[in-house]
């Protein structure tokens, strides 16, 4: 095992077992900044209303949460699009595993990704208004991730000012 | 059909045209106290912070997410085991179903149920300290229903304060 590979363990097992201390510290640390947008992860989002809740299929294999800004949660109650400037969308996902304790259900297990559009209408321009972040333990994901996200959002979901996500009632 | 059943449907169609309009008065409006236990729907609940979402199997088929009050989250956050009174736990159940935009992605469709358990001690000395609710349209299911609760809660996770989820890191 080359040592770069041990130390991208180390790093993902240090990631798990902030994780399992809950709201760990470093969920909400300062981030680096995502590539080509300079998104960071937004202070205090794991405790940002629910939006709504999803499911991913094989072969990522996900539940999923969409968490939101006072200006994405205002936005919603008042069905306002396009969202306005300063919302910030934050979608926490977990690998999908069986609930030990009870059979029917199945429950996050070890996150995975953590996913962040912020609106900017001016300085986003070219991508909708929407910056993009995708952050794995608490890093960003490599430019050539990045450059995949507007293009999905734009063909998919133009209409709902390029974001999936309806608010569940 | 008879009108019983008609009245019953129309209900159900109210209610999902409220829980279409987003963060609808509807869902925070007093309630009805659930039977056995006397517990209602709290204030403000949709807003409060995720602890986890679920999925639950057919029959039941749906996508689910649980919300804690300030109680309910500080006490994630120091692993306080059992909750402290005061504690209130509301669960979110909505119909699994295909997203229309996204091939790989599931999402909520029509709200089923809210659930809710509010810890106090001493009032629910013989149910492990905790009363529930179980809300179908905002008002309270049948006594027969809320029967049925503590007998699973405490067959099934009574190592962890009767509470089946934990937070999704």
């Amino acid at each position: 095992m080359k040592l770069k590979h041990l130390a991208i363990l180390l790093s993902g097992a240090a990631a798990a077992a902030l994780g399992q201390a809950g709201f760990a510290d470093g969920q909400s640390a300062k981030s680096q900044a995502s590539p080509i947008y300079g998104v960071t992860l937004p202070d205090g989002y794991r405790k940002w209303p629910l939006i709504a809740p999803a499911q991913e299929a094989a072969p990522l294999n996900e539940l999923r949460a969409v968490l939101g800004n006072e200006q994405a949660i205002k936005a919603y109650e008042k069905n306002t699009l396009p969202f306005p400037d300063g919302t910030v969308l934050v979608k926490l996902a977990w690998k999908h595993v069986q609930s030990p304790e009870f059979e029917p259900a199945s429950i996050p297990g070890a996150a995975t990704t953590v996913q962040v559009m912020v609106k900017d209408a001016k300085k986003y321009a070219s991508t909708g208004g929407w910056g993009f972040g995708r952050f794995i333990n608490g890093q960003p994901a490599d430019e050539a991730q990045h450059k995949t996200c507007f293009a999905c959002h734009q063909a998919l979901v133009r209409d709902h000012d390029f974001v999936f996500t309806r608010f569940a009632p």
